[in-house]
């Protein structure tokens, strides 16, 4: 007969305990690169940029019309219209072209510089040309129909922040001004490694690195695949001691139920030290994290709910710290029936949100198993229940943590 | 001089009827492509996968501890333990081993396949162990701490259902139920043509062009960039005929202002059929739709806001009625600030969105510039405003989409 050993998990740290531990660690960061700015979509920025230059850069017609000058158009109106001698077209594209003088105006289109010596573009609609005649019946404003320069962005004002996603209307702005690379981080590299020989054998299919693996993979995060190993401390330490250099964060399934606790965490501690084993969370209580060289180690349940919804607590807490960012979607909902909670264990409960009279209301699923993939399908989010209660009221306003198909009216 | 002949846009049709119009017509749509499980991350599923087995395919222990039947400890308590023989063990990945008989217990591991005979798994946390003994001071119950065949997922239940966008727990559960491969649409493709001298020439950058293929860039949408074509109906004809076969969508910006409708109108109309031009919306209002051998080519306007919004209606209507998917995230937000609105127009007007109290608020913009990047750059969002509407009043719930970085307390 095999003799195992059974530790118990005498105590389990607080929720806050293991936060306050991790965050007490300088944990390694991504170093930082140069990316093309149409490449930086998703990225996160590693420097503000201000803007060069003004945009627009003159003053372009916002409309398609006829740049005149206001003071030619003072006494328009339906019986009195000024009468302005077409000289000419601005065309998109094109120059200044000569100064417009007094009693002419001239032909211009949507972005075309605007001549010297107008000040307004009257619109298209509110004219009527004849020959070589433009009919004005209104009088026009100074600057009416003008995008003046440095109007949308000035010199020196900010299209990206330090720290922040890249998104589309930064690149269009960079773009606008003439930035052509910009400085990002290198994306985060999460190592996710299976241990268990019910995957080595294929009794069971590696569901859990499936989960994992394309739950964290975005556009700011590479994953790379461990792969699976058996239950050996000389394999289990050998995978992580190779991945170690090229990962931020590793992640260990399968390691931290108690038959195996010890296996685990002798091969990690053998290249790491462990900071906590044991935290007082559902699912995935049975959480270690170590620290290799700086690099956060993450020992994990095996089952795919678990073991996602505790890496993430510590994930999500590397990437707030780091970067200000939060990894997960976020939104306000109106909780449709009571939680329970075990007081002492800071509860992630998966949830059922939708649209309910222009709010969401949020339900929690029936099952609180923390093995059972069926839930994260039935469900599309959750969120966490404090230490300190025994529950959350129906009717209260949560915070839910979107992770699949908010169902809207 | 140059003649440019300006034409009016005489009448815009309704944004309702705009989109019936859209709504008519049967476009194509992508083909299906066969992808394995783990590469379908993100995609739009083309089928429903009902599980093939069950899972767990066995009995199997949910929890660290011994195998017991629970009849043996049904008189269990304190001060008479019930002393079970510990017959062995059965370890994760191995199987289910010899009957246990009356009076044994057997160690066993999360995971671990339950003997014949045992009904019960007992926490470790409960019992004593001590040599070849088992002490128990509690009765368990029977089924107490297994996960039972099929309890997480049953045969034939959905792992994956037709048409919606394949998350992380869909691949993790496909996984888990052995399966290899799926079946899903094609990602939709988006051409996108910018027409004008302005930046053919550089005098600006093609700042809506980065915007919007950086946006419309996701999942399951690929971009082809057409580039930059000159105002020439032969060069913006060829260049759109050319995309056509390898787009499902083709947007076509800077065409769609008075004085470049004629050429693009010409240019298109020569391979496609025009629906309409001009809708009530704001911005974009410019907006023209053509049939092409049932691809849609949207003219939009050459400003960024514009395309972008504009552009995206018909997009998002594209993507709803052929995958019942939503392009942009929405939220619930109480809207701290009146919004005006030009009745006959359908409004999109940029938000800032901000979370108070627990819940979501959104304030308008002031400038309401189409052209106007910064807008995009300091809000987050953008909302609708009904045509029939003089605006929204303060304190009304919205409905936004979200486009940047809400900001949380």
């Amino acid at each position: 007969m095999v003799k195992h050993i059974m530790e118990r998990f005498d105590s389990f740290l607080s929720y806050i305990e293991a936060i306050s531990i991790f965050d007490a660690v300088h944990w390694n960061l991504p170093g930082c690169e140069i990316v093309e700015v149409e490449h930086a979509s998703g990225k996160i920025s590693a420097s503000r940029i201000l803007s060069p230059v003004n945009i627009p850069d003159k003053n372009k017609a916002a409309m398609d019309g006829y740049a005149v000058n206001h003071q030619d158009t003072v006494n328009a109106s339906d019986h009195n219209a000024a009468r302005l001698r077409l000289d000419g077209v601005n065309i998109a594209g094109g120059n200044a072209g000569l100064p417009l003088r007094s009693g002419q105006c001239r032909e211009i289109y949507t972005g075309s510089i605007m001549p010297e010596g107008a000040d307004a573009v009257i619109k298209v609609e509110n004219c009527e040309q004849s020959d070589d005649y433009v009919y004005v019946y209104s009088p026009v404003l100074p600057g009416e129909n003008i995008a003046s320069t440095g109007e949308d962005i000035t010199i020196g004002s900010p299209l990206l922040w330090e720290k922040a996603i890249v998104r589309p209307q930064n690149i269009s702005a960079m773009n606008a001004a003439g930035i052509k690379s910009i400085m990002v981080y290198r994306n985060i590299t999460i190592g996710i490694v299976n241990t268990g020989r019910e995957l080595v054998t294929g009794q069971i299919n590696n569901s859990t690195g499936a989960l994992l693996r394309s739950f964290y993979q975005n556009s700011f995060i590479n994953i790379i695949d461990g792969g699976i190993v058996d239950d050996s401390t000389d394999s289990i330490r050998n995978k992580i001691l190779n991945l170690g250099s090229k990962c931020n964060i590793i992640i260990v399934t399968g390691g931290s139920s108690l038959g195996r606790k010890d296996l685990t965490t002798d091969a990690i501690s053998e290249i790491g030290k462990m900071l906590f084993s044991g935290v007082a969370i559902k699912p995935g209580r049975t959480i270690a994290l170590f620290d290799m060289d700086s690099t956060p180690v993450l020992s994990v349940s095996g089952l795919p709910v678990a073991a996602l919804l505790s890496s993430l607590i510590f994930v999500n807490r590397y990437i707030y710290n780091a970067f200000g960012i939060e990894l997960t979607e976020k939104a306000p909902a109106i909780l449709d029936e009571r939680i329970h909670n075990k007081t002492g264990f800071t509860t992630f409960q998966v949830m059922d949100t939708f649209e309910k009279g222009g709010e969401l209301h949020a339900r929690p699923l029936e099952t609180t198993a923390s093995g059972r993939i069926s839930s994260l399908l039935q469900g599309n989010s959750f969120t966490s229940i404090d230490e300190n209660l025994e529950g959350i009221e129906e009717g209260s306003r949560i915070m839910i943590n979107v992770i699949g198909d908010i169902k809207w009216e």
